[in-house]
Protein backbone atom coordinates (compact mmCIF):
# COMPACT_ATOMS: atom_id res chain seq x y z
CA UNK A 1 0.00 0.00 0.00
CA UNK A 2 2.45 2.41 -1.27
CA UNK A 3 2.05 4.95 -3.90
CA UNK A 4 4.73 5.98 -6.25
CA UNK A 5 7.79 7.55 -5.24
CA UNK A 6 9.95 10.17 -6.95
CA UNK A 7 12.08 8.31 -9.24
CA UNK A 8 8.98 6.09 -10.17
CA UNK A 9 7.06 9.37 -11.78
CA UNK A 10 7.67 10.96 -15.31
CA UNK A 11 6.42 13.78 -16.48
CA UNK A 12 3.34 12.97 -18.81
CA UNK A 13 2.01 10.24 -16.72
CA UNK A 14 -1.46 10.21 -16.10
CA UNK A 15 -4.62 8.88 -14.04
CA UNK A 16 -8.38 9.02 -15.21
CA UNK A 17 -11.47 8.75 -12.58
CA UNK A 18 -14.96 8.79 -13.77
CA UNK A 19 -18.34 8.95 -12.32
CA UNK A 20 -22.01 9.82 -13.12
CA UNK A 21 -23.25 12.69 -10.25
CA UNK A 22 -26.12 11.23 -8.49
CA UNK A 23 -28.40 13.60 -6.66
CA UNK A 24 -27.26 11.61 -3.45
CA UNK A 25 -23.73 12.86 -4.33
CA UNK A 26 -24.98 16.43 -4.11
CA UNK A 27 -27.57 16.09 -1.22
CA UNK A 28 -24.72 14.19 0.68
CA UNK A 29 -21.91 16.77 -0.05
CA UNK A 30 -24.36 19.07 1.37
CA UNK A 31 -24.79 17.18 4.11
CA UNK A 32 -21.12 16.84 5.34
CA UNK A 33 -19.91 20.06 4.22
CA UNK A 34 -23.64 22.27 5.70
CA UNK A 35 -23.48 23.85 2.16
CA UNK A 36 -27.28 24.21 1.45
CA UNK A 37 -27.36 26.83 -1.21
CA UNK A 38 -30.16 26.31 -2.86
CA UNK A 39 -28.65 25.80 -5.98
CA UNK A 40 -27.46 22.74 -4.88
CA UNK A 41 -30.87 21.28 -3.06
CA UNK A 42 -33.53 23.66 -4.22
CA UNK A 43 -34.84 22.84 -7.21
CA UNK A 44 -37.46 25.64 -7.45
CA UNK A 45 -34.71 27.91 -7.08
CA UNK A 46 -32.48 27.05 -8.93
CA UNK A 47 -34.57 26.44 -12.21
CA UNK A 48 -35.00 30.00 -12.50
CA UNK A 49 -31.65 30.69 -12.08
CA UNK A 50 -29.33 30.87 -14.75
CA UNK A 51 -28.47 27.30 -14.32
CA UNK A 52 -31.70 25.83 -14.64
CA UNK A 53 -31.45 23.33 -12.25
CA UNK A 54 -29.59 22.06 -9.20
CA UNK A 55 -25.82 21.71 -9.53
CA UNK A 56 -23.56 20.00 -7.62
CA UNK A 57 -20.55 21.82 -5.54
CA UNK A 58 -17.68 22.58 -7.61
CA UNK A 59 -15.86 21.47 -4.54
CA UNK A 60 -17.09 18.04 -4.66
CA UNK A 61 -15.89 18.25 -8.39
CA UNK A 62 -12.67 18.45 -7.35
CA UNK A 63 -12.92 15.68 -4.45
CA UNK A 64 -12.24 13.23 -7.70
CA UNK A 65 -9.08 14.91 -8.00
CA UNK A 66 -7.90 14.12 -4.90
CA UNK A 67 -9.23 10.60 -5.19
CA UNK A 68 -7.00 10.15 -8.13
CA UNK A 69 -4.08 11.95 -6.38
CA UNK A 70 -4.73 9.67 -3.08
CA UNK A 71 -5.12 6.62 -4.73
CA UNK A 72 -3.57 6.25 -7.78
CA UNK A 73 -1.19 9.14 -9.09
CA UNK A 74 1.10 8.90 -6.78
CA UNK A 75 -1.33 7.17 -4.67
CA UNK A 76 -0.90 5.82 -0.91
CA UNK A 77 1.46 7.59 1.44
CA UNK A 78 1.41 11.33 -1.01
CA UNK A 79 1.17 14.70 0.82
CA UNK A 80 -1.09 17.21 -0.32
CA UNK A 81 0.44 20.58 -0.60
CA UNK A 82 -1.08 22.79 -2.39
CA UNK A 83 -4.35 22.54 -4.90
CA UNK A 84 -5.38 25.61 -7.46
CA UNK A 85 -9.42 25.53 -8.85
CA UNK A 86 -10.86 27.49 -11.66
CA UNK A 87 -14.80 26.28 -12.10
CA UNK A 88 -15.31 26.64 -15.76
CA UNK A 89 -18.97 25.11 -15.83
CA UNK A 90 -21.72 23.76 -14.03
CA UNK A 91 -22.30 19.98 -13.22
CA UNK A 92 -25.71 18.81 -13.27
CA UNK A 93 -27.28 15.57 -11.91
CA UNK A 94 -26.72 12.88 -14.40
CA UNK A 95 -23.46 14.44 -15.82
CA UNK A 96 -20.47 11.75 -15.96
CA UNK A 97 -17.52 13.37 -15.06
CA UNK A 98 -14.17 12.57 -16.03
CA UNK A 99 -11.29 13.58 -13.43
CA UNK A 100 -7.54 13.68 -15.00
CA UNK A 101 -4.28 14.03 -13.09
CA UNK A 102 -1.24 14.60 -15.55
CA UNK A 103 2.47 15.05 -14.26
CA UNK A 104 3.41 18.47 -15.24
CA UNK A 105 6.75 18.38 -13.36
CA UNK A 106 9.04 17.52 -11.48
CA UNK A 107 10.67 19.28 -8.50
CA UNK A 108 13.33 17.43 -7.43
CA UNK A 109 14.75 19.69 -4.37
CA UNK A 110 11.37 19.78 -2.71
CA UNK A 111 10.48 16.52 -3.67
CA UNK A 112 7.25 17.75 -5.15
CA UNK A 113 5.57 16.76 -8.07
CA UNK A 114 3.35 19.33 -10.06
CA UNK A 115 -0.03 17.80 -11.87
CA UNK A 116 -2.25 19.20 -14.02
CA UNK A 117 -5.89 18.30 -12.76
CA UNK A 118 -9.10 18.77 -14.87
CA UNK A 119 -12.33 17.19 -15.38
CA UNK A 120 -14.61 17.09 -18.35
CA UNK A 121 -18.40 16.16 -18.59
CA UNK A 122 -19.84 13.53 -20.93
CA UNK A 123 -19.77 16.36 -23.69
CA UNK A 124 -15.84 16.63 -23.61
CA UNK A 125 -17.17 20.49 -21.73
CA UNK A 126 -14.41 21.01 -19.08
CA UNK A 127 -15.78 21.79 -15.82
CA UNK A 128 -12.72 21.92 -13.73
CA UNK A 129 -9.30 23.19 -14.68
CA UNK A 130 -6.29 23.37 -11.68
CA UNK A 131 -2.78 22.14 -10.47
CA UNK A 132 -1.69 20.34 -8.10
CA UNK A 133 1.39 19.95 -5.64
CA UNK A 134 1.77 16.80 -4.13
CA UNK A 135 4.83 15.19 -2.37
CA UNK A 136 4.65 11.98 -3.20
CA UNK A 137 5.39 8.89 -1.12
CA UNK A 138 9.66 8.24 -0.08
CA UNK A 139 10.79 4.69 -0.54
CA UNK A 140 10.32 2.53 2.62
CA UNK A 141 13.32 2.77 4.76
CA UNK A 142 15.42 -1.08 4.27
CA UNK B 1 -32.72 33.90 -0.88
CA UNK B 2 -30.19 36.38 -2.47
CA UNK B 3 -26.72 36.80 -0.90
CA UNK B 4 -24.99 40.15 -0.99
CA UNK B 5 -24.30 42.29 -4.23
CA UNK B 6 -20.99 43.93 -4.94
CA UNK B 7 -22.53 46.79 -3.24
CA UNK B 8 -23.25 45.69 -0.55
CA UNK B 9 -19.77 43.77 0.40
CA UNK B 10 -16.89 45.66 2.01
CA UNK B 11 -13.72 44.66 2.26
CA UNK B 12 -12.96 43.43 5.83
CA UNK B 13 -16.51 41.89 5.85
CA UNK B 14 -16.13 38.70 7.42
CA UNK B 15 -17.97 34.83 7.73
CA UNK B 16 -17.34 31.87 9.90
CA UNK B 17 -18.80 28.13 9.80
CA UNK B 18 -17.30 25.42 12.58
CA UNK B 19 -18.04 22.00 12.60
CA UNK B 20 -16.65 18.70 14.79
CA UNK B 21 -15.52 16.27 12.18
CA UNK B 22 -16.58 13.07 12.73
CA UNK B 23 -16.04 9.64 11.53
CA UNK B 24 -19.05 9.68 9.84
CA UNK B 25 -17.74 12.59 7.40
CA UNK B 26 -14.75 11.00 6.34
CA UNK B 27 -16.46 7.91 5.72
CA UNK B 28 -19.02 9.37 3.45
CA UNK B 29 -16.51 11.84 1.51
CA UNK B 30 -14.55 8.63 0.83
CA UNK B 31 -17.81 7.09 -0.40
CA UNK B 32 -18.79 9.84 -2.49
CA UNK B 33 -15.61 10.55 -4.26
CA UNK B 34 -14.07 7.28 -4.27
CA UNK B 35 -11.08 8.51 -2.39
CA UNK B 36 -10.58 5.20 -0.33
CA UNK B 37 -6.45 6.21 -0.06
CA UNK B 38 -5.55 4.23 3.05
CA UNK B 39 -5.11 7.51 5.10
CA UNK B 40 -8.63 7.75 5.26
CA UNK B 41 -9.91 4.69 6.10
CA UNK B 42 -7.27 2.04 7.32
CA UNK B 43 -6.55 2.76 11.05
CA UNK B 44 -3.98 0.05 10.53
CA UNK B 45 -2.30 1.79 7.86
CA UNK B 46 -2.78 5.26 9.23
CA UNK B 47 -1.08 4.55 12.29
CA UNK B 48 1.95 3.80 10.83
CA UNK B 49 2.54 6.88 8.74
CA UNK B 50 3.49 10.03 9.80
CA UNK B 51 0.00 11.35 10.84
CA UNK B 52 -0.49 8.53 13.47
CA UNK B 53 -4.15 8.09 13.00
CA UNK B 54 -6.57 8.59 9.94
CA UNK B 55 -7.14 12.06 8.64
CA UNK B 56 -10.22 13.94 6.82
CA UNK B 57 -9.99 14.50 3.00
CA UNK B 58 -8.30 18.08 2.80
CA UNK B 59 -10.86 18.92 -0.43
CA UNK B 60 -13.63 17.96 2.69
CA UNK B 61 -12.16 20.93 4.91
CA UNK B 62 -12.21 23.28 1.50
CA UNK B 63 -15.90 22.26 1.24
CA UNK B 64 -16.34 24.44 4.27
CA UNK B 65 -15.09 27.28 2.96
CA UNK B 66 -17.70 26.67 0.04
CA UNK B 67 -20.59 26.80 2.76
CA UNK B 68 -19.70 30.02 3.48
CA UNK B 69 -19.53 31.78 0.28
CA UNK B 70 -22.70 29.94 -1.12
CA UNK B 71 -24.68 30.16 1.99
CA UNK B 72 -23.09 33.60 3.66
CA UNK B 73 -20.77 35.70 2.30
CA UNK B 74 -21.89 36.75 -0.83
CA UNK B 75 -24.47 33.79 -0.52
CA UNK B 76 -27.29 32.50 -2.25
CA UNK B 77 -26.87 33.29 -6.04
CA UNK B 78 -22.91 34.22 -6.25
CA UNK B 79 -20.61 32.21 -9.11
CA UNK B 80 -17.37 29.99 -7.99
CA UNK B 81 -14.87 31.15 -10.22
CA UNK B 82 -11.54 30.10 -8.67
CA UNK B 83 -10.34 28.17 -4.97
CA UNK B 84 -6.59 27.94 -4.59
CA UNK B 85 -6.19 26.21 -1.89
CA UNK B 86 -2.52 25.17 0.66
CA UNK B 87 -2.84 22.36 2.70
CA UNK B 88 -0.96 23.11 6.32
CA UNK B 89 -1.93 20.32 8.54
CA UNK B 90 -3.94 17.59 9.15
CA UNK B 91 -7.29 17.27 10.33
CA UNK B 92 -8.31 14.36 12.60
CA UNK B 93 -11.50 12.32 14.00
CA UNK B 94 -12.67 14.71 17.00
CA UNK B 95 -10.66 18.02 15.83
CA UNK B 96 -13.47 21.06 15.19
CA UNK B 97 -12.25 23.07 11.96
CA UNK B 98 -13.41 26.72 12.02
CA UNK B 99 -13.50 27.98 8.21
CA UNK B 100 -13.15 31.85 7.45
CA UNK B 101 -13.84 33.55 4.37
CA UNK B 102 -12.76 37.51 4.39
CA UNK B 103 -13.09 40.07 2.16
CA UNK B 104 -9.55 41.06 0.72
CA UNK B 105 -10.71 43.07 -2.72
CA UNK B 106 -13.51 44.24 -4.70
CA UNK B 107 -12.82 44.05 -8.79
CA UNK B 108 -15.52 46.04 -9.97
CA UNK B 109 -14.77 46.30 -13.48
CA UNK B 110 -15.15 42.12 -13.72
CA UNK B 111 -17.84 42.09 -10.86
CA UNK B 112 -15.64 39.91 -8.89
CA UNK B 113 -14.75 39.85 -5.10
CA UNK B 114 -11.53 38.19 -3.90
CA UNK B 115 -11.48 36.66 0.18
CA UNK B 116 -8.98 35.30 2.27
CA UNK B 117 -9.94 31.35 2.75
CA UNK B 118 -8.86 30.06 6.23
CA UNK B 119 -9.46 26.96 8.50
CA UNK B 120 -8.49 26.58 11.99
CA UNK B 121 -8.65 24.12 14.50
CA UNK B 122 -9.66 23.97 17.93
CA UNK B 123 -5.86 24.14 18.99
CA UNK B 124 -5.93 27.41 16.67
CA UNK B 125 -3.66 25.37 14.23
CA UNK B 126 -4.25 26.83 10.76
CA UNK B 127 -4.96 24.02 8.74
CA UNK B 128 -6.15 25.48 5.53
CA UNK B 129 -5.25 28.48 3.55
CA UNK B 130 -6.31 29.85 -0.09
CA UNK B 131 -8.00 32.44 -1.34
CA UNK B 132 -11.37 32.53 -3.65
CA UNK B 133 -12.90 35.15 -6.44
CA UNK B 134 -16.35 34.94 -6.77
CA UNK B 135 -18.61 36.55 -8.33
CA UNK B 136 -21.70 38.25 -6.15
CA UNK B 137 -25.36 37.80 -6.96
CA UNK B 138 -27.03 40.56 -9.53
CA UNK B 139 -29.40 42.68 -8.03
CA UNK B 140 -32.86 41.15 -9.23
CA UNK B 141 -34.37 43.13 -11.63
CA UNK B 142 -37.09 45.53 -10.87
CA UNK C 1 -35.83 -10.18 20.50
CA UNK C 2 -35.29 -13.59 19.91
CA UNK C 3 -35.76 -15.07 16.58
CA UNK C 4 -37.06 -19.30 16.27
CA UNK C 5 -35.25 -21.94 18.15
CA UNK C 6 -34.53 -25.05 16.30
CA UNK C 7 -37.42 -26.90 17.32
CA UNK C 8 -39.79 -23.64 16.26
CA UNK C 9 -38.63 -24.09 12.93
CA UNK C 10 -40.14 -26.28 9.98
CA UNK C 11 -39.25 -27.87 6.62
CA UNK C 12 -40.69 -25.34 4.28
CA UNK C 13 -41.08 -22.33 6.96
CA UNK C 14 -40.81 -18.94 4.38
CA UNK C 15 -40.07 -15.49 4.67
CA UNK C 16 -39.72 -12.69 1.89
CA UNK C 17 -38.72 -9.10 1.74
CA UNK C 18 -38.88 -6.69 -1.44
CA UNK C 19 -37.53 -3.08 -2.18
CA UNK C 20 -37.41 -0.79 -5.26
CA UNK C 21 -33.70 -0.48 -5.71
CA UNK C 22 -32.60 3.43 -6.05
CA UNK C 23 -29.36 4.89 -7.18
CA UNK C 24 -28.87 5.82 -3.42
CA UNK C 25 -28.50 2.01 -2.77
CA UNK C 26 -26.18 1.42 -5.44
CA UNK C 27 -23.94 4.57 -4.68
CA UNK C 28 -24.40 3.83 -1.07
CA UNK C 29 -23.38 0.83 -1.40
CA UNK C 30 -20.52 1.73 -3.71
CA UNK C 31 -19.67 4.28 -0.78
CA UNK C 32 -19.34 1.54 1.76
CA UNK C 33 -17.52 -1.29 0.42
CA UNK C 34 -15.01 0.63 -2.18
CA UNK C 35 -16.85 -1.24 -4.92
CA UNK C 36 -16.43 2.00 -7.58
CA UNK C 37 -16.31 -0.96 -10.56
CA UNK C 38 -18.11 1.53 -13.47
CA UNK C 39 -21.03 -0.56 -14.34
CA UNK C 40 -21.85 0.89 -10.74
CA UNK C 41 -21.64 4.42 -10.75
CA UNK C 42 -20.27 5.74 -14.42
CA UNK C 43 -23.72 5.38 -16.34
CA UNK C 44 -21.40 6.67 -20.03
CA UNK C 45 -19.36 3.03 -19.40
CA UNK C 46 -22.59 0.91 -18.41
CA UNK C 47 -24.52 1.99 -21.70
CA UNK C 48 -21.50 0.13 -23.56
CA UNK C 49 -21.34 -2.68 -21.36
CA UNK C 50 -23.84 -5.73 -22.06
CA UNK C 51 -25.84 -4.30 -19.33
CA UNK C 52 -26.86 -0.96 -20.63
CA UNK C 53 -26.74 0.92 -17.96
CA UNK C 54 -25.80 0.69 -14.59
CA UNK C 55 -26.60 -2.27 -12.31
CA UNK C 56 -26.30 -2.95 -8.85
CA UNK C 57 -23.69 -4.88 -7.07
CA UNK C 58 -24.81 -8.29 -6.47
CA UNK C 59 -23.77 -8.66 -3.03
CA UNK C 60 -26.01 -5.87 -2.09
CA UNK C 61 -28.75 -7.63 -3.20
CA UNK C 62 -27.58 -10.94 -1.42
CA UNK C 63 -27.73 -8.19 1.68
CA UNK C 64 -31.88 -8.63 1.31
CA UNK C 65 -31.11 -12.54 2.52
CA UNK C 66 -29.06 -11.18 5.60
CA UNK C 67 -32.35 -8.86 6.03
CA UNK C 68 -35.01 -11.98 6.21
CA UNK C 69 -32.40 -14.38 8.21
CA UNK C 70 -31.34 -11.85 10.66
CA UNK C 71 -34.81 -10.36 11.17
CA UNK C 72 -37.28 -12.72 10.53
CA UNK C 73 -36.15 -16.25 9.81
CA UNK C 74 -34.66 -17.52 11.86
CA UNK C 75 -34.18 -13.70 13.11
CA UNK C 76 -32.22 -12.25 16.13
CA UNK C 77 -29.62 -14.78 17.99
CA UNK C 78 -28.73 -16.18 14.55
CA UNK C 79 -25.47 -17.15 14.02
CA UNK C 80 -24.55 -17.03 9.64
CA UNK C 81 -22.30 -19.89 9.55
CA UNK C 82 -22.36 -19.80 5.31
CA UNK C 83 -23.90 -18.30 2.30
CA UNK C 84 -23.71 -19.67 -1.48
CA UNK C 85 -24.49 -17.18 -4.05
CA UNK C 86 -25.19 -17.41 -7.75
CA UNK C 87 -25.59 -14.35 -9.79
CA UNK C 88 -28.13 -15.15 -12.60
CA UNK C 89 -29.12 -11.93 -13.78
CA UNK C 90 -28.11 -7.91 -13.22
CA UNK C 91 -30.61 -5.94 -11.18
CA UNK C 92 -30.77 -2.12 -12.31
CA UNK C 93 -32.02 1.23 -10.76
CA UNK C 94 -35.96 1.05 -10.54
CA UNK C 95 -36.02 -2.95 -10.38
CA UNK C 96 -38.36 -4.16 -7.11
CA UNK C 97 -36.09 -7.27 -5.99
CA UNK C 98 -37.81 -9.61 -3.65
CA UNK C 99 -36.01 -11.80 -1.42
CA UNK C 100 -37.20 -15.18 -0.02
CA UNK C 101 -35.93 -17.71 2.17
CA UNK C 102 -37.45 -21.24 2.44
CA UNK C 103 -36.14 -23.87 5.16
CA UNK C 104 -34.94 -26.87 3.32
CA UNK C 105 -33.26 -29.08 6.04
CA UNK C 106 -33.10 -29.02 9.43
CA UNK C 107 -29.47 -30.55 10.52
CA UNK C 108 -30.24 -31.46 14.43
CA UNK C 109 -26.64 -32.43 15.21
CA UNK C 110 -25.46 -29.39 14.89
CA UNK C 111 -28.29 -27.16 15.79
CA UNK C 112 -27.62 -26.01 11.92
CA UNK C 113 -31.13 -24.73 9.43
CA UNK C 114 -30.41 -24.83 5.67
CA UNK C 115 -32.05 -22.41 3.69
CA UNK C 116 -32.67 -21.71 -0.08
CA UNK C 117 -32.14 -18.24 -0.57
CA UNK C 118 -33.44 -16.08 -3.99
CA UNK C 119 -34.02 -13.14 -5.17
CA UNK C 120 -36.60 -12.16 -8.43
CA UNK C 121 -37.12 -8.95 -9.56
CA UNK C 122 -41.01 -7.23 -10.78
CA UNK C 123 -40.93 -9.13 -13.89
CA UNK C 124 -40.39 -12.59 -12.01
CA UNK C 125 -36.86 -13.33 -13.45
CA UNK C 126 -35.02 -14.80 -11.00
CA UNK C 127 -31.61 -12.02 -10.18
CA UNK C 128 -30.41 -14.85 -7.31
CA UNK C 129 -29.90 -18.35 -6.23
CA UNK C 130 -28.01 -19.55 -3.42
CA UNK C 131 -28.19 -21.21 0.04
CA UNK C 132 -27.40 -20.78 3.66
CA UNK C 133 -26.56 -22.33 6.29
CA UNK C 134 -27.81 -20.94 9.58
CA UNK C 135 -27.47 -21.74 13.33
CA UNK C 136 -30.52 -20.58 14.77
CA UNK C 137 -30.94 -18.99 18.67
CA UNK C 138 -31.12 -21.42 21.43
CA UNK C 139 -33.68 -21.00 23.90
CA UNK C 140 -33.06 -18.40 26.67
CA UNK C 141 -32.08 -20.40 29.41
CA UNK C 142 -34.78 -20.81 32.02
CA UNK D 1 -11.45 1.25 -18.40
CA UNK D 2 -11.00 -2.38 -18.48
CA UNK D 3 -10.24 -5.31 -16.40
CA UNK D 4 -7.65 -8.43 -16.89
CA UNK D 5 -8.58 -10.53 -19.61
CA UNK D 6 -8.30 -14.25 -19.07
CA UNK D 7 -4.66 -14.34 -21.42
CA UNK D 8 -4.01 -11.48 -18.76
CA UNK D 9 -4.56 -13.89 -15.53
CA UNK D 10 -2.23 -16.16 -13.82
CA UNK D 11 -2.61 -19.01 -11.18
CA UNK D 12 -1.72 -16.88 -8.00
CA UNK D 13 -2.09 -13.13 -9.53
CA UNK D 14 -3.34 -11.49 -5.72
CA UNK D 15 -4.64 -8.33 -4.82
CA UNK D 16 -5.80 -6.92 -1.49
CA UNK D 17 -7.94 -4.00 -0.09
CA UNK D 18 -8.36 -2.95 3.90
CA UNK D 19 -10.91 -0.59 5.48
CA UNK D 20 -11.45 -0.03 9.48
CA UNK D 21 -15.01 -0.92 10.03
CA UNK D 22 -17.22 2.25 11.56
CA UNK D 23 -20.63 2.28 12.82
CA UNK D 24 -21.12 4.46 10.05
CA UNK D 25 -20.66 0.94 7.99
CA UNK D 26 -22.77 -0.75 10.07
CA UNK D 27 -25.38 1.80 10.21
CA UNK D 28 -25.48 2.39 6.72
CA UNK D 29 -25.55 -1.05 5.65
CA UNK D 30 -28.27 -1.96 7.39
CA UNK D 31 -29.94 1.03 5.86
CA UNK D 32 -29.78 0.00 2.69
CA UNK D 33 -30.84 -3.50 3.18
CA UNK D 34 -32.97 -3.48 6.24
CA UNK D 35 -31.22 -5.75 8.12
CA UNK D 36 -31.43 -4.51 11.40
CA UNK D 37 -31.16 -7.50 13.56
CA UNK D 38 -30.50 -6.15 17.05
CA UNK D 39 -26.81 -7.20 16.93
CA UNK D 40 -25.91 -4.97 14.34
CA UNK D 41 -27.49 -1.55 15.98
CA UNK D 42 -28.74 -2.46 19.30
CA UNK D 43 -25.18 -1.95 21.80
CA UNK D 44 -27.73 -2.96 24.93
CA UNK D 45 -28.50 -6.28 23.16
CA UNK D 46 -25.38 -7.19 21.72
CA UNK D 47 -23.91 -6.66 24.86
CA UNK D 48 -25.70 -10.01 26.34
CA UNK D 49 -24.74 -12.03 23.30
CA UNK D 50 -21.95 -14.08 22.37
CA UNK D 51 -20.37 -10.91 20.57
CA UNK D 52 -20.81 -8.82 23.91
CA UNK D 53 -21.05 -6.27 21.15
CA UNK D 54 -22.45 -5.11 18.07
CA UNK D 55 -20.67 -6.49 14.82
CA UNK D 56 -20.74 -6.10 11.24
CA UNK D 57 -23.11 -7.76 8.53
CA UNK D 58 -21.54 -10.49 7.48
CA UNK D 59 -22.43 -10.27 3.74
CA UNK D 60 -20.61 -6.28 4.30
CA UNK D 61 -17.30 -7.95 4.75
CA UNK D 62 -18.06 -10.02 1.32
CA UNK D 63 -18.70 -6.67 0.07
CA UNK D 64 -15.17 -5.93 -0.11
CA UNK D 65 -14.31 -9.56 -1.77
CA UNK D 66 -16.37 -7.58 -4.51
CA UNK D 67 -14.57 -4.86 -4.56
CA UNK D 68 -11.54 -6.14 -5.23
CA UNK D 69 -13.41 -8.42 -8.02
CA UNK D 70 -14.61 -5.38 -9.63
CA UNK D 71 -11.99 -2.90 -9.64
CA UNK D 72 -8.51 -4.62 -9.39
CA UNK D 73 -8.68 -8.32 -10.20
CA UNK D 74 -10.03 -9.09 -12.61
CA UNK D 75 -11.46 -5.17 -12.87
CA UNK D 76 -13.93 -3.89 -14.78
CA UNK D 77 -15.85 -5.67 -17.05
CA UNK D 78 -16.07 -8.76 -15.09
CA UNK D 79 -19.20 -10.50 -14.48
CA UNK D 80 -19.77 -12.09 -11.29
CA UNK D 81 -20.61 -15.80 -11.39
CA UNK D 82 -20.75 -17.43 -7.76
CA UNK D 83 -19.52 -16.59 -4.49
CA UNK D 84 -19.50 -19.03 -1.44
CA UNK D 85 -18.74 -17.53 1.85
CA UNK D 86 -17.81 -18.40 5.11
CA UNK D 87 -18.23 -16.29 8.40
CA UNK D 88 -15.59 -17.42 10.32
CA UNK D 89 -15.62 -15.00 13.33
CA UNK D 90 -17.41 -11.67 14.14
CA UNK D 91 -16.14 -8.06 12.46
CA UNK D 92 -16.57 -5.60 15.81
CA UNK D 93 -16.37 -1.46 14.61
CA UNK D 94 -13.06 -0.69 14.80
CA UNK D 95 -12.00 -3.74 13.31
CA UNK D 96 -9.34 -3.02 10.26
CA UNK D 97 -10.52 -6.00 7.72
CA UNK D 98 -8.30 -7.20 4.75
CA UNK D 99 -10.22 -8.68 1.61
CA UNK D 100 -7.72 -10.55 -0.22
CA UNK D 101 -8.93 -12.49 -3.57
CA UNK D 102 -6.18 -14.99 -5.17
CA UNK D 103 -6.74 -16.76 -8.92
CA UNK D 104 -6.60 -20.69 -8.06
CA UNK D 105 -7.75 -21.88 -11.49
CA UNK D 106 -8.39 -20.66 -14.81
CA UNK D 107 -11.32 -22.24 -16.70
CA UNK D 108 -10.38 -22.06 -20.43
CA UNK D 109 -13.52 -23.68 -21.73
CA UNK D 110 -16.13 -21.64 -19.78
CA UNK D 111 -14.13 -18.69 -19.78
CA UNK D 112 -14.03 -18.23 -16.17
CA UNK D 113 -11.45 -17.98 -12.98
CA UNK D 114 -11.58 -19.04 -10.02
CA UNK D 115 -10.41 -17.34 -7.08
CA UNK D 116 -9.59 -17.96 -3.39
CA UNK D 117 -11.68 -14.96 -1.38
CA UNK D 118 -10.80 -14.24 2.05
CA UNK D 119 -11.08 -11.64 4.88
CA UNK D 120 -8.46 -10.86 7.95
CA UNK D 121 -9.00 -8.71 10.58
CA UNK D 122 -5.70 -6.61 12.23
CA UNK D 123 -5.08 -9.61 14.52
CA UNK D 124 -4.99 -12.21 11.53
CA UNK D 125 -7.91 -13.87 12.58
CA UNK D 126 -9.34 -15.11 9.33
CA UNK D 127 -13.34 -13.56 9.61
CA UNK D 128 -14.34 -14.91 5.96
CA UNK D 129 -13.41 -17.50 3.52
CA UNK D 130 -14.64 -18.86 0.48
CA UNK D 131 -14.50 -19.02 -3.94
CA UNK D 132 -15.59 -16.69 -6.91
CA UNK D 133 -16.39 -17.92 -10.23
CA UNK D 134 -15.78 -14.63 -12.37
CA UNK D 135 -16.01 -14.35 -16.24
CA UNK D 136 -13.26 -11.76 -16.44
CA UNK D 137 -13.46 -9.04 -19.15
CA UNK D 138 -13.16 -9.74 -22.91
CA UNK D 139 -10.35 -8.06 -25.09
CA UNK D 140 -11.93 -5.54 -27.14
CA UNK D 141 -12.71 -6.09 -30.70
CA UNK D 142 -10.56 -4.96 -33.19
Amino acid sequence: MIGKTLNEIKIGDQAEFAKTISEFDIYMFAGITGDFNPVHINEDYAKQTFFKTRIAHGIMTAGFISTLLGTQLPGPGSIYIKQDLKFLAPVKIGDTITARVEVVEILDKKIWVRLKTTCFNQDDTQVLDGEAIISPPRAPKK
